[in-house]
């Protein structure tokens, strides 16, 4: 099974997240969408995740707070553009601790192979700055051991299912 | 007054559009998000805009309908994201007439200076090959029109307000 790829070409507004999960593309996409699932794997497990709003649907909006050991905060929030269960989410996404508002435009995409799932998450930034920033924020080692926690967590609900 | 340049980078996945108008911000703004207002300016005058649903709130969604003199309908839809009067609108867009989905994140920035009101539009593509599709798409001219007719407008506006 290959690891979570991560690319962020020189000069480009993107991030392209790609990784390959041993599971049904139905699980994988009800991975993504629970809001009870959402907390077991969505980032570092050092901090707890609250969803406050994970409203699936067009229009709809999603809401979530980490908070690390010490009690700070950290909010996060979103609206969903496109939901075409179980092959693709397009939806907004922003950190609430920035002075100014950034807002990412995400597209999640799962395409399954013999019962491989892969799943590509394509993060398109207002501008190559913002772009830099968030990599320069150390998103990625998140990122990964927000990809691990999904794999193990996929891997206990393929077994039970 | 300057006329409305377009810029799309070669190798990007960007357009950006900036415009001056001979108006207070909130009126522009006024313009950019009224439903009343809307289709006396959107697209090429020879067409006929519609306007289903414009929900300016975060997370309320927009869909507009644009008919031909034959009777062609083009739709048009998207959702709101950042909703700050009299500076920012943060949307995404989508033609509904493309084969496959496609969705732009839109940002609309109004700055005003010694009466004039700068609007910068950054139209943000998931790839670079949407963005070159858009440009091919003669989007250019429509872009140019609607500008035109928006400072017409404003015009007629300003000096009844």
């Amino acid at each position: 099974m290959s690891k979570t790829q991560i690319v962020a070409a020189p000069g480009k507004q993107e991030i392209v997240m790609t990784r390959d999960f041993d599971a049904p593309r139905e699980l994988v996409y009800r991975v993504l969408t629970d809001p009870e699932l959402r907390p077991q794997w969505w980032g570092p497990s050092y901090l707890t995740t609250t969803v406050e709003t994970m409203d699936v649907r067009e229009g709809g909006t999603w809401r979530f707070i980490q908070r690390d050991p010490e009690g700070n905060e950290f909010a996060f929030r979103g609206v969903y553009h496109v939901v075409d269960a179980p092959s693709q989410v397009v939806e907004t996404f922003e950190f609430e601790g920035l002075p100014e508002r950034h807002v990412v435009l995400e597209t999640a995409n799962l395409v399954e192979h013999d019962g491989v799932t892969t799943l590509t998450q394509t993060s398109v930034f207002q501008s190559v700055a913002d772009r830099d920033g968030m990599v320069a924020s150390g998103m990625e080692k998140g990122a990964l051991e927000s990809m691990e926690r999904a794999a193990e967590l996929l891997a206990s609900l393929h077994v039970n299912s």
